[in-house]
């Protein structure tokens, strides 16, 4: 079940783009760090100049998480599935931002708890369960079920690969998804709770004060099992996250770059190295977001975000307003003139 | 010669923008500073929610400037007229960022030290003069060429309002011109030379005492005359920042909102405050450039940059970049579903 490590991204063509940026018609150094995710494509393309991007797709994956009984978000449960019908009616955020962007967006139902008799069967075709175990009483999912939702990343990337996608976006969308994202930095950094947890969409003090004690209940619950990378999934995470931990490795794997949100992106991104060396180059950051261990999975990452505007929308929306940012990067490498054209 | 106060944008819109965010399917505040963005735009617009963008424009002010024969820039004065001809042929970077970015680039020869036969007369339309004087030795401009400027600037803003111009974008093309800007910040905000001069494009720093020195000796030729707004612009500016600062009060005025690029557009800005008090209110700021003046001038504006990706470009880029945000912030607060909407 462990996959093997990941080729980098083309040296050659990263090789090249900086050469190209050098020469460009500019003052040295002058794009400031849209000159590093020039490069950054270039190497993920193995092309200089890159190709325009054609096919932009945010996957947002919708599931419940069970310690949302227990006090960690301000917002009731039933959200998850409201929103679901929301963002497959495109008016979500991510969806508006999508349209605005020249992005595509499908959401999925991975472990909602609901049923979709009214959404089209597709939503559902790689669900694992309803609602994840409350962490800090149980394990998130059987071992079983982690294999599944592992599977299907790897299938999902399959199928964007096949599509043509040539910038990915893995999105979250669940109440209480930054409580299992938060414990799964913390048992990858080997960082305690105070440490990684935020107030997520926006929780009191007495609900960050419970959210921290179920981060650290579900540390201690976990054990030793939190330095496995699959165990970890299991004992920690959510379907949800499992499944965007492989649908990440799953692109790196097959040369899509990745685009990363918020902090369960950015857990899974986390994951998806540890589980699959070498997948963190084929990923850059974004935006930053409000939460405290986003920034120190980043760093750990050696990502820095290209946005930083206060956003904590989640479901991929900090990412989908950076691809701009990653056409014009791209573009600029590609179309403007080189100091030699001057004369 | 001084221009009446500028009035505000329509609060009674700014209130309806803020009231709808309050109402979208998210947590509260989770757009973040996109919130704030969305609230201006349709504030500017008086309609809530906005319309989208249809014509956002980038008028880039190009003048060459008596201080860069004094050893204050990196690169050599003829550069200015190449990059008109690059700009001309949609090769600068400021070109491919509004071709990806879905807006549209004039060049306009205000001062620059060479003439054009190659290129379309209207390029040449608005030519105040060859060069603008060396500051730290003479006065910038004659008070004559200084009304004759921001006439031009307003006959600008006039001629884009005509055109359905629904945002603007001030950049600027000239090498050695964040002297002129930073000497322009110093005088409007009575900072020494040491708090605003930086390394613009990238000098040494036997450059950078260099261009200290001369800021310095500008501000003491100026003397008094710098706390004047017009007098300041005669002794301190040049004529492409006179057109800039008339241009972006003529938009003001006109009710265009205005997207800050870097240095000089943010100089520009703070002297369009200062000549017509409340311009400020129609301005945003795009990004955040390597300058210390331009971060001055902005806080002094009350403004904070969207973005902050280290480009020292110049040429408006830093603000085109930033064009998407706005757009987005706008189709957000239009097309977001309402919490009432979920049931």
């Amino acid at each position: 079940m462990t996959p093997a490590p990941i080729a980098p991204p083309s040296r050659a063509a990263y090789e090249a783009a900086r050469a190209r940026l050098a020469g460009l018609a500019q003052p040295t150094g002058a794009l400031g760090r849209l000159e590093d995710v020039a490069a950054w494509l270039a190497a993920c393309q193995d092309a200089c100049p890159p190709r325009p991007l054609q096919s932009v797709r945010a996957v947002v994956l919708a599931g419940d998480h069970g310690v949302a009984g227990h006090g960690v978000s301000a917002y009731p449960r039933d959200v998850t599935a409201a929103m679901v019908r929301t963002m497959q009616a495109g008016r979500a955020g991510v969806s508006v931002l999508a349209r605005a962007n020249g992005s595509d967006v499908e959401v999925l139902d991975i472990a909602v708890d609901a049923d979709f008799p009214d959404l089209p069967p597709d939503v559902g075709r790689h669900k694992i369960r309803r609602s994840s175990g409350a962490i800090h009483r149980e394990d998130a999912l059987t071992p079983a079920e982690t294999t599944r939702a592992l599977e299907a990343g790897d299938a999902i990337a399959a199928d964007l690969d096949r599509d043509g996608t040539d910038l990915l976006i893995v999105g979250d969308l669940g109440i209480g998804n930054t409580t299992p994202g938060a414990a799964l930095i913390a048992g990858v950094l080997g960082l305690p709770a105070e440490e990684v947890t935020g107030r997520g969409t926006g929780v009191d003090d007495a609900g960050l004060d419970r959210k921290r004690a179920v981060v650290a209940r579900a540390l201690s619950r976990a054990g030793s099992r939190a330095s496995d990378p699959v165990d970890r999934l299991t004992a920690l995470a959510s379907a949800d996250i499992a499944v965007g931990v492989a649908l990440m490795i799953g692109a790196a794997r097959r040369g899509i770059p990745v685009l990363l949100d918020g902090l369960v992106a950015v857990a899974e991104a986390l994951a998806a190295d540890d589980l699959a060396p070498g997948a963190a180059a084929w990923f850059a950051a974004g935006h930053r977001s409000t939460e405290p261990a986003q920034s120190l999975a980043l760093e750990k990452l050696g990502l820095v975000p290209m946005l930083d505007l206060g956003l904590r929308l989640g479901e991929g929306s900090g990412a989908v307003a950076a691809v701009p940012l990653v056409r014009a990067a791209g573009r600029l490498l590609a179309e403007m003139a080189l100091l030699s054209d001057l004369g």
